[in-house]
């Protein structure tokens, strides 16, 4: 029956949100923007309204939705506290504002709008009883004004029109109202969206007490996070020894990855790094310094694994009674057991996730709150998604950085499913045409409401592109673009000196990579570009428009050796345009194309060009300055104001 | 509890679909290609399969799906019936598979393969159940070679390799399968994707026994549908006169959209343009020259319709007790009378909604199957979704074309909820770059899965860009364009005749608008270019490839004014690619940078291009070759064969 369709406005699109139902990410105490298409037949006006609320609340906080262009509105909200959220978009036609818009028409082309005056007056009057008990007399003094045939139509009108009426009228919302579906958004706290993060190797400071000590350093630097590869017991049996050789020295310490000896599996620390109190006063102190600790979360274990010899239903066992160690074939990796995460019995499997979750909830007892989960797509996505909210239920401030380097659809799934921030494939983006197609997806892409990079020039089984034997410059360079580009970034310890030693030309490691061996580093090395990284994350800290990911604009060079972007916070508060030179062996000049809009600055007018790394400052006229950039301090990083 | 998270394979991005779940659309005798992201953790194989069915039907008719990219799988199933379809997708680990492509590498890095070979035997043995009886002596043959300790490790995997024995395994579905949603899609036929449209006024040519004359030479130019303007009586209270005046001498015949006099409403025929009877023959000839009729589909009223007086409250009332009629603020449409389609009586609704849908059900009974309508996002969306399927569901041969020249949203929606078919932006896109990006939209953008286009140069309410007094070789290019960037494609019956007088700079309509009089047209004319139009739809009739939508491929032309564009056949049986010079006034050249690969030709050896125009043909060799056009025949249209 035609009388049970139900009246409605179109929504559609609705953002943000995942592909598949899994809540779209944010971030508390930054603006939340939640969009949509809203339209119907004919002329009318609408309006609209998003409502946010944390779930299990009752009350929904509202703001008005404005149109941007292309039927497409918008509302920003702000989600002030960590958890899970749910939001809605509300639209319906607007009668009394196209009732406004219509007549104000007519009466400006001079068309008699009596019946038009009365139309009104009864629409109003229609509304009475919806509007606040204190605005009714105000309405009903416009009621009788438009009535009265004493006065002109234009003085009519105008009572129609007074701001005060019109105000009293905004909230209504009409019978055809229209409700979206109800969409989650899970609220992190802000480290979940920015922050710098270090990777150390324990045992190459002498363990934890030593790494304690470097701590200092590294928050002097200006890092958020110190991420720590695995601390626990190395397995003995195939063990590695250096450059990933199959026959290891007695003193070679094997891979931190090769989790589980007699001394303990996932919830134990290798001895020779030292005890829980050592780890509990690396917590404190990184704490101390206004930092915290990431774990590695790497569920693989070592033959040597208490779960190896407790629980072999948990590994994939072989007609010969022994375990699968991870092959890639025809290469083996006899030191590792990949677990199976679907044993046959379902009591075993209950058994098997929960003790994975106890590992987490273990080291989240020790004040642990971010964890770097290795290979996360060679386990179980269901895996994932079941884990990952369970733990934020109870802890919703615990984060998780996910090391996908695979396949892009699965990186996005991941990241769908609960992960808090990604690696990315900054590392293999190189060329203006590759960084600037990237930066833009990971910023407005399909994935770009539930996916977070973090971007990394080098990891410990990473050294690629012009990296490779790369000049102190370059290392700067790179540094820099991770450090801009994304809001979240890192650097693997040894970055400072610059190891640029590749593995060998096919291969992309590190030639005497610290996965296999205890490196000893002088930190002292007066070509250190430790103080470069400090100005970075400096400028980082001064700047929160380096701190959000979906305000980028690029801009116009002439040169591709030649990158530049801006960044600008939503209040135009903050603008930071950056110019790098991608050219590792030559100085690159240009004139630049300026969006000077994205800038917000006058096209008629000088504005302030200060560069944060070197302290000068140019007065710009007009989009096209010029630069000229070596390749040994291959960058300007400018902040943007007008002239007062 | 861990143990009920379903073991599961990741389905995702399922297509074709709509964004809201109503049907997405495909065609009865063309191939379906239905795709998805399919993938899990790990390095297993996958194996998937896509079915299709009837709604109705229990047995689905499947399709292996293959790997095509990034994750992205596809499968082909033909719809060989019209009317609502159903299909899902499948997909599980193909554990056969994998232990078959390890082993082989294994194998021939010369690995001990022992355990492999008794791995393999024994999943074997666990499938032999699942497998066809006949199919058993042969599985159990291959496993006892595996085991054969006499044979040598090649030997025994050669058994496990044989095609036999993969064909007879590899239709098991494993025990991780996941299957996807079900998904809708309407199959529509043939006509609903392609055909040729002709418009014509049958007033202008003496009413309907005139018009029926005029249906032989339609035929013979070659098309597929012609299209009649509303045939209704026409109101006369405010009716139009020339030139949409408001003045109307005593002869003018008014616009054929003021419908409803006291000769009736939508159900009636206007007595000046005759009877049922004639309307009848009109469909009959029509029919017999292998045509057919679509008929103008318009909700609105002329202040003398009989609804008017039968039911004032279908329509907007105003406080003096009048109608509201048609206003664009401050614009009145005094002659039109919109329809209110929510009365605020649920039975008032029903009443007009059947009556409006009895309309339609009127003309499907005198033999109307495709149904032309006006101005649809001026009524609401949910009326079109309810009324559209509700006539397919009976009638499920019957098109709907939406006249949605509006915003690109609401003709998104329109055609998802329903339409068959829709008119587009082409009548204004004219540059290259303009007729690139849309015609790539159309056919790859994300409305491609519902929404087909119908490529217009001009209506009987647009004339508009390089046709305004535009020469017969800017006519000839535009319907071109039309006929071969689209499936479906339209002319306004006197195109021939290239009429292209403009009512003013500013207006966008015809001069002497063919809507408010009757027009004198001499078809004999010898500058008409009827014999233009009648060899492009021969070529249309020849070439399947140019009856598609998803085939086109752009090629590179170094020259803005010349576009190049071919089009293929899936199975490649069919290529044509087209060349335009898109200068009105000026001859261009070019030498073509051609995609040899889209074409199906070879780089290294010659290839014939005959130009289905003039009849040249041409012997190419290699992407480069040379062509000249003038304004005055400014096209090839080139049938490419390889030379066998």
């Amino acid at each position: 029956m035609a009388s049970q369709v139900k009246r409605s406005v179109i929504i559609g699109d609705v953002r943000p949100r995942t592909p598949t139902g899994y809540p779209a990410k944010a971030v508390a105490g930054r603006r939340l923007r939640i969009s949509a298409d809203i339209f119907k037949d004919g002329h009318d006006l609408l309006a609209a309204r998003a409502g946010l609320r944390p779930v299990g609340s009752k009350k929904w906080v509202t703001a008005p939705m404005t149109l941007l262009e292309n039927d497409r509105w918008v509302a920003g909200l702000d989600a002030t506290e960590v958890g899970q959220h749910e939001f809605v978009v509300e639209a319906w036609t607007d009668v009394v504002g196209t009732w406004r818009h219509d007549t104000e028409l007519k009466a400006a082309a001079g068309v008699d709008i009596a019946l038009e005056l009365e139309e009104g007056a009864l629409l109003v009057e229609a509304r009475l009883r919806k509007v606040h008990r204190v605005d009714r007399d105000l309405l009903r003094a416009a009621i009788n004004t438009m009535r009265d045939p004493s006065l002109s139509q234009p003085e009519r009108l105008a009572a129609a029109l007074a701001p005060e009426v019109v105000g009293a009228l905004a909230e209504i919302i009409e019978g055809d109202v229209t409700k979206s579906s109800v969409y989650r958004v899970w609220v992190d706290r802000e480290r979940a969206l920015a922050g710098a993060w270090y990777e150390l190797f324990p045992r190459s400071y002498g363990g934890l007490k030593g790494a304690t000590e470097r701590l200092d350093a590294v928050a002097e630097m200006g890092y958020d996070v110190v991420y720590l590869p695995p601390i626990h017991p190395v397995g003995v049996s195939h063990r590695k020894g250096r450059n990933n050789t199959l026959d290891p020295g007695p003193d070679d310490p094997g891979s931190p990855w090769a989790i589980g000896s007699a001394d303990g599996g996932h919830t134990a620390i290798e001895p020779s790094l030292g005890t829980y109190e050592d780890f509990d006063a690396f917590v404190a102190r990184a704490r101390a310094l206004h930092m915290e600790v990431a774990l590695d979360y790497a569920l693989q274990c070592s033959p040597d694994h208490p779960w190896v010899i407790e629980h072999p239903e948990w590994f994939h066992q072989r007609p010969d009674g022994t375990i699968k160690y991870a092959e890639n074939p025809p290469k083996k990796y006899q030191d590792i057991y990949p677990i199976n995460f679907w044993p046959e019995n379902d009591a075993d499997r209950d058994a098997l996730w929960s003790a994975c979750r106890d590992v987490m909830e273990f080291w989240i007892g020790r004040g642990v709150r971010i964890f770097r989960v290795d290979n996360p797509h060679t386990k179980p996505v269901p895996f994932w998604a079941w884990l990952l909210p369970s733990i934020q239920a109870e802890h919703p401030d615990v984060l998780f950085l996910s090391e996908a380097f695979t396949r892009p659809k699965m990186m996005a799934k991941l990241a769908e499913v609960g992960f808090s921030q990604s690696y990315t494939y900054f590392t293999w983006r190189t060329t203006k045409q590759e960084l600037t197609e990237y930066a833009d997806e990971v910023a407005y892409g399909p994935t770009a409401d539930y996916m977070r990079p973090n971007f990394w020039p080098t990891t410990p089984d990473i050294l690629s592109g012009p990296l490779r034997n790369g000049t102190p410059g370059v290392f700067k360079q790179r540094l820099l673009l991770a450090a801009t580009l994304s809001p979240s970034y890192g650097v693997y310890g040894g970055y400072e000196l610059c190891e640029n030693e590749p593995f060998s030309e096919a291969n992309e490691e590190f030639l005497h990579s610290e996965k296999y061996e205890i490196k000893q580093r002088d930190f002292t090395s007066p070509t250190s570009i430790a103080p470069f990284m400090t100005c970075i994350n400096d400028i980082r800290r001064r700047h929160p428009a380096l701190l959000e990911l979906d305000n980028i604009t690029f801009h116009d060079t002439a040169n591709d050796q030649l990158m530049a972007y801006s960044k600008t916070t939503a209040d135009g508060s903050d603008t930071v345009l950056v110019v790098v030179n991608l050219d590792p062996v030559a100085t690159q000049e240009a004139t630049l194309g300026l969006n000077l809009a994205a800038l917000g600055v006058d096209t008629e007018r000088q504005f302030e060009a200060h560069d944060e790394l070197t302290g000068a400052t140019y007065m710009w006229l007009g989009a096209n300055p010029y630069v000229r950039l070596t390749p040994e301090d291959p960058a300007h990083v400018l902040h943007i104001r007008e002239v007062s």
